[in-house]
Formats: C-alpha cells, sequence, structure tokens
C-alpha cells in the first residue's frame, strides 16, 4: 500500500514477476482487486484494514496502526510465513516496525540501510545510509561485516574489499570515530580492509563495500543523486539546444542516449536493505514505477537466497 | 611553486592575466626566469628561497621553512603589499599558514573553505568544505553569514538565501548541530534562512548560500565530484561505444559535446576560497592547469573587489 503509486504500482509488479517469485500481497483486498481486475485470481492477498499515512507520527505507527499493512507484512515474516518483506512506505517507519516486530542477529546493535551503487567498474555496497546518525566504532565494524556478507552471498564476491568513508586517505585525516574505526577493521582478520576512500573516487572500483556513519553516508548518497539528476538535466538541455541540423544527425543514436542518461545515476537499481535484522527487508523508493519495485523485490529475493540474516546469525565474518 | 605544475601553470596563468590584474609572483626567481623566458621582464618577481614538499608536516610548515614562498606570499598580504594571495600548494599548510600570518576577522573563530558551485538554474556558494571537523552552532552561524557577503557581493545576489546541509528536510531531522544552527539562522533577522537542503537538491536552486559542518560538507563536494567524475566517464565511453556510422552522426555536434562533458562538472571553476581571514586567500586546486589557475585569481579579484574581509569586518551581517 506505501509508495507514491500505492497498489497500481505494486500490483503491477507483483503479477509481472509471477512466474519467478511466491509473493504475497499484504493490504486492502478491495483496493488490490480493484487494480488487478480479472488477474485478482492470480495473486495471493493477505488482507489488512489499515494504512500508514504521512501523518502519522512514530509512535501512531507504532502503537495506533495495529492492522498497517506496514505492519502485518512484518508479522507474516517474525512468524517465518515470508522469507522477506518489500515495502514502499515511509523508511523510518519501516524501520520502526521492523525493529518491534523482528529480533536483530545476535552481534548486530542496529539495523544499518546498505545499497548497491554502480561503479565504472563493477559496483560496491554501501552502508549505513541514514539510520544510524550517531555511531560507534563498534557499529562501523558491524557494518564492514555486514557489507562483507552481503558482497559476498548478494554480489558474488569471494574477497570484498572494505574501505571507510572519510574525507581523506592518510590515517590522520577525519574524525576521531573514522580514525579508530580504520585501526579496528585493519586488525579484524575477517575482514580485507583497503583503507579510507574520498567520495570522488567511490565510482572507481577501489572497494566492494564502503561503510560510512549513517550521517555521512546519507549526504554523500543524496549529494551523488543530485550530482547525477544534474547530469541527466544538463544532457536533456544539450539536446533541446541543438539546431534542427544537429538534432537530425542524433537520431540514429536516440536510443543509446537515452540509456546513457538512465546510466548516469548510480542508484539505478531500486533496493535498500535494511541489514542486521533477523529476516530480510528491503525498502523500495517512494517514486518507485512498476519495473523499479520489481528490482527490489529481486534484491529482496537475492538476500533471501543467499541467506543473509542466517550468515550474519551464524557469525560469519566474526 | 606549488600545486602539480608549479611554475609552469602559476606563470602561464599571470602572462595570461597581466593586462588586468597586478600580480606578484613569489617564489624561486631561476625557476621563474627558466619558464617565462623573454617574457620574465613582464612579471613583477619576489624571489623566495624554500618551496614546502609534500613530505614537510604542518610543524615543518610553521617553523622550519621561514622563506617558504607560501608564507612570504601570506606576509606580503599581511603587510598590505598585495591585497590577496593565490596558492596552489597543499590546503592545510595554506590554512595553518594563513592563521599565523594574519589576523581572524572579530567575530569570526576559524577560517571556513568556501567554493561556488554550478546549479541547473544558477550557483551557490557551499561552506565549510573541509576545515572544520567539530563545528559549534556559532561557527554553522558563521558560516552563513560569510556565505551571505559572498553571494551579495561576489555574486551580486541583494538577499542571498541560505540554507543548511542536512539529510532530511523537517525540523526534527538530523544531527543536534544542524538543528541547533537552524534555530540560530532562522532566528537572525540580518539572514535570509531557507531551511534544510539535502544533497540531491543541492543543484535545483534552492539556495544561495549552503551551510555545511566541514566534514559533511567535505563529504558532499568529493561525493559529487565522484559522481561528476563518473558521468564524464560514461559519456566518453557511450561515445566511444558507437558504431562508425553512429559515431560519423555525431560530427557535427562533437564541440556541443565536449562543452557538455565540461559542464558536468559542478566545481568546473577552480578556486576556493579561505574566508574570515583579514585578507583575501583563495587556494587554486593542485591539478589546475594556466586557465584553472586562473579562475582561481578571477576569484580572488572578484573578493578584493567585493571588500569580502573589510564587509565581514565591519560586522555586515551582525
Amino acid at each position: 500500500m506505501g509508495g507514491d503509486g500505492g497498489p497500481a504500482v505494486t500490483v503491477a509488479a507483483a503479477l509481472g514477476l509471477a512466474d519467478r517469485a511466491d509473493l504475497t500481497l499484504v493490504g486492502g483486498a478491495a483496493e488490490i482487486g480493484r487494480v488487478a481486475g480479472s488477474r485478482v485470481r492470480e495473486l495471493r492477498i493477505h488482507p489488512t484494514t489499515e494504512v500508514l499515512s504521512p501523518g502519522d507520527s512514530l509512535a501512531d505507527v507504532l502503537r495506533r496502526r495495529p492492522d498497517s499493512s506496514m505492519r502485518q507484512a512484518l508479522v507474516l515474516l517474525a512468524r517465518g510465513e515470508v522469507d522477506g518483506v518489500v515495502s514502499g512506505g515511509d523508511t523510518a517507519a519501516l524501520m520502526a516496525l521492523s525493529r518491534a516486530q523482528l529480533t536483530m542477529v545476535p552481534g548486530i546493535d542496529r539495523p544499518a540501510i546498505g545499497k548497491y551503487l554502480q561503479g565504472m567498474a563493477g559496483g560496491f555496497w554501501m552502508l549505513d545510509l541514514g539510520a544510524n546518525l550517531d555511531c560507534s566504532v563498534e557499529q562501523l565494524h558491524q557494518f564492514a561485516r555486514m557489507g562483507t556478507i552481503l558482497a559476498r552471498h548478494v554480489s558474488g564476491i569471494a574477497t570484498p574489499r572494505v574501505a571507510l568513508l572519510n574525507i581523506g586517505t592518510e590515517p590522520h585525516k577525519g574524525p576521531e570515530l573514522q580514525r579508530l574505526a580504520a585501526e579496528r577493521l585493519a586488525a579484524d582478520p575477517s575482514l580485507h580492509y583497503a583503507g579510507f576512500v574520498e567520495g570522488n573516487r567511490l565510482f572507481e572500483g577501489v572497494a566492494d563495500v564502503v561503510v560510512a556513519d549513517g550521517f555521512a553516508g546519507n549526504i554523500a548518497l543524496k549529494a551523488i543523486e543530485g550530482a547525477a539528476r544534474m547530469a541527466g538535466h544538463l544532457l536533456r538541455g544539450w539536446i533541446q539546444g541543438l539546431g534542427p541540423l544537429q538534432r537530425l544527425s542524433l537520431l540514429p543514436v536516440r536510443g543509446d542516449l537515452a540509456q546513457l542518461r538512465h546510466g548516469l545515476n548510480p542508484q539505478r537499481y531500486n533496493g535498500a536493505s535494511l541489514v542486521g535484522l533477523s529476516g530480510v527487508v528491503v525498502k523500495s523508493h517512494g517514486s518507485a514505477d512498476a519495473e523499479g519495485f520489481q528490482s527490489a523485490i529481486d534484491e529482496a529475493i537475492l538476500e533471501i537466497r543467499g541467506r543473509i540474516p542466517e550468515r550474519l546469525a551464524a557469525g560469519e565474518g566474526r
């Protein structure tokens, strides 16, 4: 029921994936039925009566909406009736309800938000992206472990290199938190620590996992989004500013140009993971369309198949 | 003498600007003469005997290199023999020597690094970009005042809108520092406070001044640089990946494409300002070429003409 598009997006995504995923739609049965039309019989629906709204405080979310679709989806996950949850709803609400309904994996203090970003040569996992503003050295260490497991068992990299986001690469650079975390990561034989990374080299393939405190990670992620949007805007404006003959000359490459514009966004695959919980929970961007929501479902499937929570709980990389 | 190119860059920049700036070159006279050749008589040289090297610690910079070109340039500024200093040397060294040779403007605790970035519709000043990792609310307030004066008297915006970089736009979002600073800026009638801004909207013209603590500002700046580099890389790769006929079709727009790639970099004008000092000091990027170094000199000229230190000292915007 969440996200800007609500069931129009999630139902279309579910219908498109029915052949390769066993999906349960949690939400208002009438609304889902209206969107699905005659194809409603292809869907499994777990009906709920309440929907979270942007006006709800976190206290409302936790206490005054017992039958919200978001909560009930997480209840199904906690009961083992589903293997993962994907939601387009509010991130803070999803975080709060996930923590209320699921347990943390032993050894992890709080969930982190992690995402796979595209680079020039391969991509990398980055976490935390905003769930934890005041991080301890211990938490950054946990992020490194979680990112290593994601990179290994979702992205298939045997020995993921872990870097710490900082504002310089020499060991004495940056805040105390980053410097102490660097020592901690370097001392952990189960990690392949690759040093500090600055944002200007993020996309150059220097690491498979980039660890950040939630504030710095979110600042970097949003700045990247802003710069990518500006690049797309400039490319569009450039095309519009060309003379008629020049535009004509671009006709043969038009489709390629559209693909280039799409590629400018390092976050082009939708789906951010709430990592460290006892189950797989993926947040889809609120503005995602059906195709984007499918990406988020695919991400959840990869994490379920990679048995990420189980591996974390079993102490892999500890 | 600083920067990757040394006098090859700075001498060429100076020769190119001789008609509209009264320049003094501070450095090794023999090296400058070698680069300038017969045109050396067009230059005013203030000879020095020492050059800072990357191996110098800040203690070396401050105590063991009395005749470094960087220090002597700042001595000339402190004595009023020049109106501003532009250096391509190390930022930390320039910051330390500037603080040692110049005084702070009354009411400003420490210099901030500020820079004008290009957006989709006009640009904006952003500060601090890395000089102050542990900022107080008071310092963020000072950055807002300094940015307002820069936007007004360098960029010509009568009532600059000031935003605070944060990881959400609602008042309760983000770390305590940002929330307290928001209250402080909103309460200052001499500022036009426009609320929090997230990195994804930085380039959309939401503010003329963006205030950040030095850590967040540097993280954002470098991430933007990384994303812009990736966009340029993708554009180049896209062209190279086209078939021969498609490439032929691009011939009429080749020059335009080069300009587009240049435009992808929001930091395309070189020159970061050390603001809050009693004189104008501009840092040129170490990798700048002669044209880039000229941009940094132009920035210094604009700040000198705008009388930025004098206006700050006179308490404008206090």
